[in-house]
């Protein structure tokens, strides 16, 4: 598989050329292009461009509301609802950030929850975004299709269920945590199919509860729900089952009940899919301390004698470095999908490779 | 080991008079002794009269206030930082709760950091407070001791971190996840030490990155830092070290970065405990739905064809029916341990065996 790199301006280009040619509003496509772009930029190739077809495959099937237009449900002091308008998550997120960011300013916490949105890209994104303002940021989502058995099930009965958390630090870019709460995200065991690897033992198992480690069936199991994937902390009590179950439980509730965004077994509105975003304002909160110089020594102290350990957000960071100076690589078969969709779409193909 | 059972109103009366001996306040001591009989109620026999010893010790060292006052120390429309007096930490934390649910009726969600303050107890016992008023709950403490090592090293540099979460349910008791962000806590390495078996691989590591499986040894090593605890997800990155970290950084920061709260390598106020309470007023922020009944749906759905998929929070909720009409078990050693801690503090030993 060729890969090629190109220059970042230029996929943003094109990714926003094509989204106007769908009916999306200008600044939205904006906002939408500069998120996804900043997941291949950060490395999180799963997240970025890769996820056009599905957003094209979503519109011609009229999950997708091109133009939609988020808005505030309901209000108070230091919460709000949006109502995403059934369209692509992303400028919905940022929309919702920014009014918990507001909130925040105001009342030293703001708490945002989202329906009726859609897949919004990689959820540390909008974490790092509040972090960069010197604020907390503890974000989650509901995904559309149940992929995770509960501990002691073994049918899916949850999301891959992400939970992303941002903290400001005195010297540098912010701390990000960034996790699905499923053993491994979906992309995951796609990238072994991809490369046709043997699947470790433990994430992927079939309705009969035995493992499956054959990457391309357990992809394709998957989807059509004859496999399921473990919770973080594998299929035993031992190993802690029960503890991801419960995160993965904790981040459905807050992504989902506070919004009346679709349950997880709700096959009726699937695509309705929930965020919740929780905002601290630090300054407010800890007047009188620095949280951002409490993250740096609580950090610093860790890696000192540590040479192997790295901070979560890290990687992605270094990424954007290497792959904003560098371009970031496609392969073919990307750029050729990328091409096609163009072309659907009546957009030019602007993509240009880096020198 | 021979185990009785016992009148849970004469442990919370035989709890209520030590503390009262120890120098502190009727009503500080009634709540303390509450919220401790619960843990033992609930079958979370770890933190519940157990303790009392390490308190004991605490109190001799001169290092706990008997008689502390929690008071707020900053305040806003949604937020307070509280200051423990450096007392035990259970009134201080049903203060801090009490706070934030009382934020939350005001501003629809309301967060309270807490800081000097100690041991605590089982989080979920809060969490559950809130939704028991409908309310979902998040709360997270920091923990004294570093045993847990950082995805890719092999030091302690984070405590067993839990995190507990709650939401109402429609028709029932609230959800209630209680767990700690290690692969296991201490207590589960204490209890197969007291029995004598062997450790699962992939629970605790020597400083060399070797598996101890000599659950005497483990425990041993553990409490004088020559063994480390695996996060979440267990030492490789393939099961989700990482995210185990992640989460661990998470309940870190939020316990104590906001309060100024110790840092977990910070040898000089390691008893300086932090907390983090957030209360969401679902009538508030979900006004035109149920979150209970979104909340029971999803529950209820999971169970449907799962026998064996037990909801977070059900078995304390089975045990505390079944304790509180049987009596606490409690085994002889225990029992001879209270009635010396008793006696020392100068209270009558006022136990009563379940007829």
């Amino acid at each position: 598989m060729t890969t090629r790199r190109f220059v970042p301006d230029s996929l943003r280009d094109q990714i926003v050329r094509i989204l106007i040619q769908w009916g999306m509003a200008a600044p939205i496509a904006d906002t939408t292009a500069t998120v996804m772009v900043d997941a291949d930029l950060s490395g999180i190739d799963s997240h970025g461009v890769s996820m056009l077809l599905m957003y094209e495959t979503l519109l011609n099937e009229g999950r997708l509301n091109a133009n939609a237009v988020p808005a505030i449900a309901e209000e108070g002091p230091a919460f709000g609802v949006v109502d995403g308008d059934h369209g692509l998550g992303h400028a919905t997120a940022v929309y919702a950030v920014e009014l918990a960011i507001a909130k925040a300013a105001y009342a030293g916490i703001g708490a945002v929850a989202v329906r009726n949105s859609r897949h919004f890209g990689a959820a540390g994104y909008y974490a790092r975004l509040a972090s960069e303002r010197g604020c907390i940021a503890l974000i989650t989502t509901s995904t559309r299709i149940p992929v995770t058995f509960a501990a002691g099930g073994t049918s899916p009965v949850l999301g891959t269920n992400p939970i992303a958390f941002a903290a400001p630090r005195a010297d540098g870019e912010p701390l990000v945590v960034d996790i699905s709460t499923s053993v491994v995200a979906m992309n995951k065991v796609k990238a072994y199919a991809l490369k046709g690897d043997v699947l470790p033992v433990g994430w992927v198992y079939d309705r009969t509860g035995r493992p499956v480690t054959d990457s391309a069936a357990a992809y394709a199991m998957l989807t059509s729900q004859e496999a399921t994937l473990s919770p973080l902390g594998g299929a035993a009590l031992e190993t802690g089952a029960h503890k991801g179950f419960g995160l993965s439980l904790m981040v459905q509730i807050l992504s989902t009940a506070l919004s009346n965004a679709a349950t997880p077994l709700d096959t009726r509105d699937r695509d309705n899919i929930g965020h919740f975003f929780l905002v601290i304002d630090t300054a407010m909160v800890n007047s009188s301390g620095s949280v951002a110089g409490i993250v740096e020594d609580t950090l610093t102290a860790m890696q000192r004698d540590e040479q192997e350990v790295r901070i979560p957000g890290d990687p992605e960071r270094e990424a954007r470095s290497e792959r904003g100076r560098r371009g970031i690589p496609l392969p073919d078969t990307l750029i050729r999908q990328v091409a096609d969709i163009a072309a659907r779409s009546g957009a030019p193909f602007v993509l240009t490779e880096s020198s």
